[in-house]
Order: structure tokens, then C-alpha cells, then sequence
């Protein structure tokens, strides 16, 4: 057993490279089992995330073990499978090579599952100013920046200063950002209140910006009116057709006259692909890369892009498919068959995107769920919301671990894990860990 | 209502401050409750650690908000009660003033239970190259450095370099050093044996290094014995009558022939004082603040001291009491009664150790437990270490959290929290979060 570069096995099976542990890169890997290929999972993390409930590790619902999951105990029954703790850097197609941090690797099969990662619009400073929650250091950094920021607000003196420091301008009113939204609400009502009762939590204002005319834009108009209802029962300012323009220290200045003063941006208005190096030539606007039906990379037959990344045109998706986890999911699934057949003669099956639909949800009790044939909201909507996030998650555990502490937080009106455990520096970029 | 620095009002009751939310610090402050006090409660957390269960965190057996809660929830109900997170340097006794890193506060009685630190023993480069654990961010520093060096044991294809990635050395055999040992030993058999089939575990050696004749040196011989054996199970390298000399890279000189080679140094050999700057008539050699029977430091009316940083010389303690929880809590709370009597003009009650025993546990069915009357070992006095530290945990929501975590470990032979959410860096400095 001859070892190649990164210490894997050099076996007399076909070699297939994923670069990515999301909902993607996981799917397929899982889907390639039992399968006659040799499988190589990279992450930078030795986890999977599960992004969907970021918001509540951020606002101390959650802790991370409850929605991470270690890649290795999930492939732990796997045969010829292998998993690195690497940052991806570039593919150079010409050598079916893929250069990593630690050393390159040979691959029969190339698939990019990268994901996204945060767009900042090109507004100068936001990156450095603002507090992104796509991944779980992240979402840490930020539930320690809203109690740091509260205990420093204790501290000061200058009524402007305590209003900048207990406020919070989100940008981006999709799913992201109106959950954490209504998760702030609430944590305003019924945590902060009673842990700091020598502020005014008057003071405390949370701003929801949104350039399209409607909180989640994407759904329909009736789930976005009733989102922005259950918004503003919750005390969260919904500022819609307002574009950001530009960000100086605790200043967010808008398409309007108004200017938010705040010490909490939180930047959930837009995602790029996370596309790496190497395949130019399939490299489109929004840095995804350009697949075919079969999710081929333009110009090459032995790498594939799946999910966030890829960006499949269709007559119905002319700009590819919403960066969505169900687009991944069953991307990766087909993808293996497809493997597969190809390997057997047996033709390929073209991608078809079956939309399950989409929720989110704002607060106790309240929902807003949007199914092929029918949309509803409300308590019975947060009881689907809760029900389809609990099975989505991966393994058992977590979904015990998810479900008691939603039952704690639920009957005690409660957030337990308010916990500086490291607290946030500015100087350490954010998600940079 | 007159604010003084760091925004705490200026009532017209004493102004009792505590330093320190440990078990001393804690304990006073709770039973302060209800009192003609303005107590405030200083740390540099805004959570109270229970130190007990650090180990668990730092083998991935359970989170920090198992064992970790929050301070302004435990007295969210009391009334002249203030919390500030802050990191106190100094006092000035002659002004009855402490300073803080957020400023300088005026006391009536002052109240330090600042704890303990890591002791190197002046073994040059022991502080930059050891991990020690006394608090969450180094216990979670532990957990990513365990799971990193396996990560990168897997690159390596020198046998040396492999055999040092996967190696521990333990210096110190007291609570945490058997316990931590024990942890790993299962660690290694029950998860990392699956999780890196890669590997071959038999490098994986665990060293546990003591200067004592025996390990768990201050309980029975008995008892020690018992947890040799029982570590000896577990695969666990028992060096007693060894002192550490030097360390230089990944090797640890001890003063026999002996050389360790390892990149995972655990040092739990020691601890000292942590005295703030101001008290130097009344420091000792350990860096502890020397104390009457009323917990009153040395030289002073107002100023006390409490649980690891307090010595109380008395006949049968010459050396002070040993620095374990039973005692801060015991002089917390009957320095706490003692205040009151003082405002009544009741006399002061001198403090008392009641040593309700000790115990230690090393891996499932497996403890040994000391109590006044009577020791016992083996399954028994398991199910007895496990109910003690469960009721001793604060708050009903993490006692469940432990319990559950506990079940799902024991049923599955699993430890699921064996994430890198923060690499560890040895720039970092240990502990300095």
C-alpha cells in the first residue's frame, strides 16, 4: 500500500476527491458507500455544520456540539474511506491534481462542494466592521460581542454610547437574518431584561435592513407579511427598500437620510460561491462554478461542483439553483449514482431540482412554512419548522441535545449558554479560525 | 443614587466587594442575600466554573455549559446585588479602594476569593510548552490540541514524530492528573481507536508523573492503590518518585534517566495563590494571603480572604487548608454569617473545617471515595463521585445537561464533543482568555 502526498493510500480503486464536509460533500461521500471508489473528504474543520440553526448558538440557545457533528464518527463504519483536516487551495485540471495546505493529491474524480461564503458588496470596511455567522466560530464570536457589549454598556456614562453598544442593525432580511432577528427580540424581552436591570432596555433597538420591498424576499408575499408581523411583535424595526452605502466605526449610512449608530453590525445580506482556484474558465459572476446537467465543471468530464458552489443554468434557473441545503442534498445523492453508472455504461441522469419547500421562523410559536402545494404560518408552522430542523440534523445525539434545550428554553423563557467563554477581539478577523 | 466608578450606584447601605466568582466567591455572595449589604461581585468571566468536570470538557465529553453558568442568572432575583466583569490588579487598603481593569472602586469590606493558579516551579519554558487546565478556554484548548495532533499524526511518516503527536504526559497524579489520565485512557480505546483507523494506537502512550510515592498522594494508601490499579487498566503509565526537570521541544527531563518525548505536556502539578497586588505583609510563600479564624487578612479589619487564596495557620493546618471546594464554600458562608453579627454586634464564630472526604474517579465503574468514617472503591463509589459532583453543579439546567451527556457517553462508549472549533495556536498564550 504505496502512500501518496497527505499520507492516503494509494488503493487499486478509482480515487474520488470532495472538498467540502456541508450538506453537499457529506451526501455524496455517504451516498459513494459500499461503492467501488476510494473516497477522500477534505474540510478545514473536523466537523459538519449545521448551518440552519447558527442563530441560536449565536444568540446562547445552543451549544456547538449541538449542531456539529464529527466528520470521522460519521464515516467511522466506512470502507476505504479518508478524511483531512486541509485548506483547499487551487486544482490544477491538466495533472488531476488538488493543492491543500498540508501537500496535493492525485484524483480520478474531482468534486468541489466548497459552499459559500459571506458577499460583502464591495462596501468599504464591512468586512472588518460588521460580525458574519457562517460558520460556528463565528456565531461564537458574535454571542460573546452581544454580552461583552452589554456589560461595557453598564459601564459607560454617555447615553449615545449605551444606545450604540445595546443596538443592532442586521443587514439582509433573508432567512438568516429575520431568525436572528426574532431571536434577539426575544432575548431582549426575556433575558436581558432580567440579567441587566440597572439598564433602560428601551435602549435596546434592533433594526432589520432590507433592499427588496419585503422581508424574505424569495417567499411569498403573504409568509413575508405575516414574517414581518411576527418582526414587529417581537419590537424588531423592519427597514425595507434601504440599501447600505457605507460603514464608518459605529455609523451605517443608508440609501436614505437615516443612519444607524451601533456597536452590532451583523452582515447576512448576501453570498458568493466559495469557488477555488484553477478552473477559471467555468468561473461565473457570483464566483460559482458552471456545471452542466450531470454537475460536470464546464470544460472538464472528472470534476463536478455541487451546491452552493455550482451554478447549474436552466431554462428555469438562468442564474442556477438558490444556494439552498435541499439543492445540495440531492445534488450529491444523484452525483453518486451517476459515479456509479458511469463506471457500469449505464447513462446519466440529469439534475432535477425538486423544491420541498421553504420556512423560517420568528420567535416562539411562530412560523412561516411554504410547501409545493400549500403555505401556512403560524403555531402549527413553527411545530413543522421544529420537526423538520430536529430529523434534518445529522445523528442522534444532537438531536437529543437540540431538542432538550429547546424544551428548557421553551418552558423557562430562557437563553442558559450567555457564556464569554472567549471573548471577541476586533483584531482577529472574523471567520478567519 | 449617586454613581461611583465602574457604574455602581452609591446606596446608603455597606458595600461589601467580592473578588472572584468561584465556590468562595459564590458562596458569600448568595448567602449575602436578603442582608443590609450592597454586595458586588467581581470576575473576569461572567460565568462560575465548575473545576471539577474541566477534564470531561478537555476530552470532549461534555461542553462548557455543562459546567458552566451563568453569574448574573444565579442572582438575577437578589436584590442590591452588581455584577462587573472585569479583572481586578490592586488594592489600596489605606483608601479602602480596589483597582480594576474598568476602574477603582471604594469598599466597606473587601472580600477576596480570587482562587489559585498553575504553579511551573520555576521550570524554565514549562508555561509556553505545557497545557494546563484550570479554566474553559484551556480546557477547550486542550480538547482541539488532543484531536489537532492525531490530525496531524496522520500527515506523518516519521514513526518518531507519530509516536510524540499521539503521546501524553501527565505531570502531577493529584484529582486532575488521575482523572485526565483516566479520560484519555478512554479516549483512546473508545473513540480515537474508531475514529483514525489510519493509526496505530498502541503509539498512543498516556505518562502520568509524579513526584509522590504514589499517585492521589494526600487520600489513603489504600485509595492510591486502588487508582494505580485502576489506571494500570486503562493502559495508563504510572512514574512515581519522579520530578520534572526541564523541558526542551517535545522532550520532558525528569530526574531519573528517563526522557519523555511528546507534543502533548498536561502540567496538573501544582498550584499557588493568586493574591492581588497590595496585601504584601500578609502574603505567604505559595502566594496565598494569610487569614485569621475569621477569614480576616492579616494586618487588616476589612479586608478577608477566602478559599484557595486564603491561609489559615491553625494547629492541625499549619500549612493552611488544602485548596479544595468544601472549604471556600464553608468560609464563604460563615463569613457571610459573621458580617451580619458584626453589624449586630453579635460576636464572631471562628471558621472550622468540616472535611466531608475526597474521591477521585478514573474512567466508567471506576472510582475511589473517602469519607470520614469509611473509603470504598470500584462501581459503588462511582455511582457515589457521580450524584456528588451532579448536585454540587449549579442550576438545574446543567445538572441535566451533565446527566444526559453522562448517559449518551456510558450507553455508546462515545465522547461526541470531538470538535476543533479553535485551533489551538502556541502563540496564544495558555489561558490568557
Amino acid at each position: 500500500m504505496l502512500l501518496t502526498g497527505m499520507n492516503i493510500p494509494d488503493m487499486s480503486l478509482p480515487r474520488v476527491v470532495i472538498v467540502g464536509g456541508g450538506f453537499a460533500g457529506l451526501s455524496v461521500a455517504r451516498a459513494l458507500s459500499g461503492t467501488k471508489f476510494q473516497v477522500v473528504l477534505l474540510d478545514k474543520h473536523n466537523y459538519h455544520t449545521f448551518q440552519p440553526l447558527l442563530y441560536q448558538v449565536a444568540t446562547a440557545g445552543l451549544e456547538p456540539d449541538a449542531i456539529a457533528f464529527p466528520i470521522r464518527k460519521i464515516f467511522k463504519k466506512h470502507q476505504n474511506f479518508f478524511f483531512r483536516m486541509t485548506e483547499v487551495k487551487s486544482v490544477s485540471p491538466e495533472k488531476n491534481t488538488l493543492h491543500t495546505s498540508i501537500g496535493s493529491l492525485v484524483y480520478d474524480h474531482l468534486i468541489i462542494a466548497s459552499g459559500s461564503k459571506t458577499n460583502y458588496f464591495g462596501i468599504a470596511g464591512m468586512e472588518e466592521q460588521s460580525m458574519s455567522m457562517k460558520s460556528i466560530p463565528e456565531a461564537l464570536n458574535l454571542r460573546s460581542l452581544i454580552l461583552q457589549n452589554f456589560e461595557r454598556a453598564l459601564l459607560s456614562s454617555e447615553l449615545e454610547k449605551q444606545r450604540s453598544l445595546m443596538s443592532f442593525v442586521i443587514i439582509g432580511a433573508g432567512p438568516t437574518g429575520v431568525e436572528l432577528a426574532g431571536a434577539l427580540g426575544e432575548l431582549k424581552t426575556h433575558v436581558l431584561a432580567k440579567d441587566y436591570p440597572d439598564l433602560d432596555l428601551r435602549k435596546m433597538q434592533i433594526h432589520l435592513i432590507e433592499a427588496a420591498p419585503r422581508v424574505l424576499a424569495p417567499m411569498d408575499p403573504v409568509s413575508s407579511a405575516k414574517a414581518a408581523q411576527y418582526l414587529k411583535e417581537l419590537n424588531v424595526n423592519i427597514w425595507v427598500d434601504t440599501t447600505v452605502k457605507d460603514v464608518k466605526g459605529n455609523k451605517v449610512y443608508t440609501n436614505s437620510d437615516k443612519v444607524f449608530e451601533t456597536d452590532n453590525i451583523i452582515w447576512t445580506a448576501g453570498v458568493i460561491g466559495a469557488a477555488i482556484d484553477g478552473l477559471d474558465d467555468a468561473l461565473t459572476k457570483p464566483n460559482r462554478i458552471e456545471v452542466n446537467e450531470y454537475n460536470q465543471v464546464k470544460g472538464h468530464t472528472n470534476i463536478y461542483a455541487l451546491g452552493d458552489v455550482a451554478q447549474m443554468n436552466t431554462p428555469s434557473t438562468p442564474k442556477g439553483h438558490p444556494m439552498l441545503a435541499q439543492v445540495a442534498i440531492q445534488q450529491g445523492n444523484l452525483l453518486a449514482k451517476n459515479l456509479t453508472n458511469a463506471t457500469l455504461g449505464k447513462p446519466l441522469k440529469a439534475f432535477k431540482y425538486n423544491d420541498l419547500g421553504s420556512m423560517a421562523t420568528i420567535g416562539r410559536n411562530r412560523a412561516v412554512v411554504e410547501l409545493p402545494k400549500f403555505k401556512f404560518q403560524g403555531l402549527f408552522a413553527w411545530y413543522v419548522w421544529m420537526f423538520v430542523h430536529l430529523v434534518s440534523l445529522v445523528g442522534f445525539r444532537n438531536r437529543v441535545i437540540v431538542l432538550i434545550n429547546w424544551i428548557w428554553n421553551y418552558v423557562n423563557y430562557d437563553r442558559g449558554i450567555r457564556l464569554i467563554i472567549r471573548p471577541f477581539k476586533r483584531e482577529i478577523p472574523n471567520g478567519n479560525e
